[in-house]
């Protein structure tokens, strides 16, 4: 069956899904329609761009354009181009060209990755030529032109992106200034008190964190901002201001088209990925499915996710089979020092979604306790208080992320905190303690869980 | 119930076992025989204190006398005593006392936890000043006055002591070689094909590996060895002689007492520490036990099935309920700059015990492919050709220990390598790349399996 396959977005999804379907399918037609100038670059390597950490931002280009039309993958890249409206019924993708001429595609298979685009909060000021964002290449060439003169920064907002970029700026040599609306750092990847860790690492370093704090103003010389509790007003200096308070779907071309929306806004997607119309799918950060742990209705924003959601969305569309049962959220950075990891809700997240949680934590030396050190692994896990499964976990040290990748495995296989407790792990005196960080950590909430069955069935 | 536990032999599994009887039963009497003059310290710490990385041998000790006799533990610690014989019917232990005296001690419960010697090879001149061991604090403390005055060292025996003595000799500055049986190094950990990476780690650092290779004298300034294909002889320059050929398992104390002892010479034990007598336990390098994986009887030698082992055995003496399903030898060490893990049965061990194996391999950098970084990971997967379920891994590289928990997490909960490639990951450009070296490892071996099912199927 020769399919006519449009994939609207080249990002992260976009490219994955357009390889997987030549692989499924030799003869498909594959369009791509791709706003931007380019085709699929790391969002995720932008902060390490602006200190050049990452010596040349176009490094960040996953594959040249000649990739996508030459012999392996035959596609067909129109860049600059914009997806203007889909019509499900007549099967047909009207878009830009970079003329500016309107012209109609048809398809037998769409799919939706149309990405995110910041948000904007509501704050004065924003236009201005020293307020940047990091969402795109070309924010990232910005916002290194804008350092060069800046000698304060004032980060708005403490997601990854904005800590990531607050890194970059201060390793440039930046007074940092970072405001954040809620009372903690890092909130959808870590809880209130692994985020206290990192905070604290960010004031050591010589960053200023305000936290439970509005941005009301940004001047050509300061941020304007408010703390939430008492209304005080405050005037931050910053040369340089990053925007960084998250991203929404970009859904409008879809919602037009009258295809299906999430509670959060998302496109809608099954386990194949498609949407409410069978031949139309979604992957990647426009698209919302299922948390595996919680049940809800998630957009993640994580990169790996996309790829995988590309991947068997490329596969569906052009007449493979593949599933992907929902996600567990797995998420790493490296910050200030210091790995950090998680998977799984945070505890607000968790009680959120009515999951009785239990949490445990446990800090421990990297390597045997009498092997010389300096650093530490401190883990918090949570379970369900009911049933003693994990239900993730959160990691701030050394291997964070591989140590999640264990809980990963953990959750997948519906372990309880005793078999994580129980589980075999590696030792070696240089290299890792007798008993492993995370299943000290498992061993405290296995023991609390337990106890707490023996209550329930004396009681 | 009053109990009267004796443990003999006060290493990582007796002292185990000692602090899990306490936890147990408060009432009961605790008596360890320790034929040291120490109680409990880490053999696996040992080559840290020769090049003083660990600063003072001491350090090694995990807890003092005090600790043991003291009111959380209190136990009688006999250091100094040796066991003379077991009498199963009597249920007595006859000891020698520090005063060459002999004496009789009554038990209900006993554990062996005797621990392993090392086997001595038929070489000539292994008795000479200059040939050292290093399984007890005392050797360590020989090694390193030898050390002070040795310019060229040999070692005889490429596994786990034999290369990390090695290494730490050579951050002395001594001139090294290494010689080893079989053909390649730590055949016991990994496959030949890993094992070649860490030769070629080890001969770029100036250090002579000589495989294949039988040890036949030892001289005052010479090792005599043959290749053992050609028979040809060769005299090895070494001041120094480090034995390093294995251990066996101490069981005469309970072979003369009537408790069966398994295929590989340790003392047989099923799944509660238990010998043929139901009151008699052991634990740790004496014990002889079932691999998960293979199903084989193993004495496994590994400081952290020790600890788990007598912890079972400790709770069990005691009076309460404890179970240890085998073990999947997961193990780790650093040397020479590369860290090495790996869990389950090498390939060899695999195909001796009659499972039949597919492999795969998979090289990649551990961070974003774009995201600067010199270490790459190297993982190798073992597959169980019939069923496509994991049987093992290996991998060289950063966080290989923790990769490696991952997979005994996946062998625990029986995953095939497709649960394994499926299996989501953290991902952030300087922490980890989209995929996961073991995910793509698996993804490697189970299009390999699926493809050979197919043909199966087909015909």
């Amino acid at each position: 069956m020769t399919q006519n396959i449009i994939v609207i977005g080249c990002g992260t999804a976009g490219a994955a899904a357009t390889l997987q379907a030549r692989k499924i399918s030799r003869d498909a037609t594959i369009t791509i329609i791709q706003d931007e100038s380019l085709p699929e670059y790391s969002r995720c390597g932008l902060p390490y761009t602006v200190n050049r950490v990452i010596p040349r931002i176009e490094d960040i280009i996953i594959h040249p354009e000649s990739f996508y039309t030459g012999n392996l993958v035959r596609a067909d890249l129109r860049l600059n181009t914009k997806a203007l409206a889909v019509d499900p019924k007549k099967k047909t993708v009207t878009i830009k060209t970079p003329e500016g001429e309107t012209d109609s595609l048809s398809y037998d298979a769409l799919i939706f990755a149309t990405g995110a685009r910041p948000s904007t909060p509501p704050i004065d000021g924003l236009d201005a030529p020293h307020v940047n964002r990091l969402h795109t290449l070309e924010d990232a060439k910005q916002l290194q032109t804008v350092a060069k003169k800046a000698k304060t920064a004032a980060i708005i907002g403490a997601g990854l992106v904005g800590l990531e970029t607050a890194e970059a700026l201060h390793s440039l040599g930046l007074r940092i200034t970072v405001i954040e609306f809620l009372p903690q750092v890092l909130p959808a990847m870590v809880d209130d008190d692994m985020g206290v860790l990192i905070q604290k690492q960010m004031e050591a370093k010589g960053l200023t964190v305000k936290l439970s704090t509005t941005a009301k103003q940004v001047t050509k010389t300061h941020v304007v901002v408010a703390d939430r509790e008492t209304n005080t007003e405050e005037e931050i200096r910053a040369d340089l201001v990053v925007v960084a308070t998250g991203v929404r779907a970009n859904t409008s071309l879809a919602k037009d088209a009258g295809i299906t929306l999430g509670e959060r806004g998302g496109i809608r997607i099954d386990n194949r990925m498609a949407t409410n119309y069978s031949n139309i799918y979604a992957a990647g950060d426009c698209a919302e499915h299922d948390d595996l742990v919680t049940g809800q209705s998630i957009v993640s924003g994580l990169g790996s996710i996309a790829l995988r959601q590309g991947e068997v969305a490329g596969i569906n569309a052009a007449g493979g089979s593949a599933e992907l049962q929902g996600v567990l959220l797995a998420r790493t950075t490296h910050l200030f020092g210091l790995e950090i990891a998680g998977v799984g809700p945070t505890r607000v997240v968790a009680e959120k979604a009515n999951l009785p949680v239990l949490a445990g934590k446990f800090k421990g030396s990297r390597t045997a306790e009498y092997y010389p050190s300096e650093e530490d692994v401190t883990v918090k896990l949570l379970a369900n208080k009911d049933t003693g499964l994990l239900l993730g976990g959160q990691v701030i040290g050394p291997c964070a992320h591989q140590r999640v990748n264990v809980l990963c495995a953990a959750i997948s296989a519906k372990m309880t905190v005793r078999d994580v407790a129980d589980l075999e792990t590696c030792y070696a005196p240089p290299v890792a303690p007798i008993r492993e960080p995370f299943t000290l950590a498992a061993q405290i909430l296995a023991l609390r869980y337990e106890r707490m069955q023996e209550k329930k069935q004396k009681g």
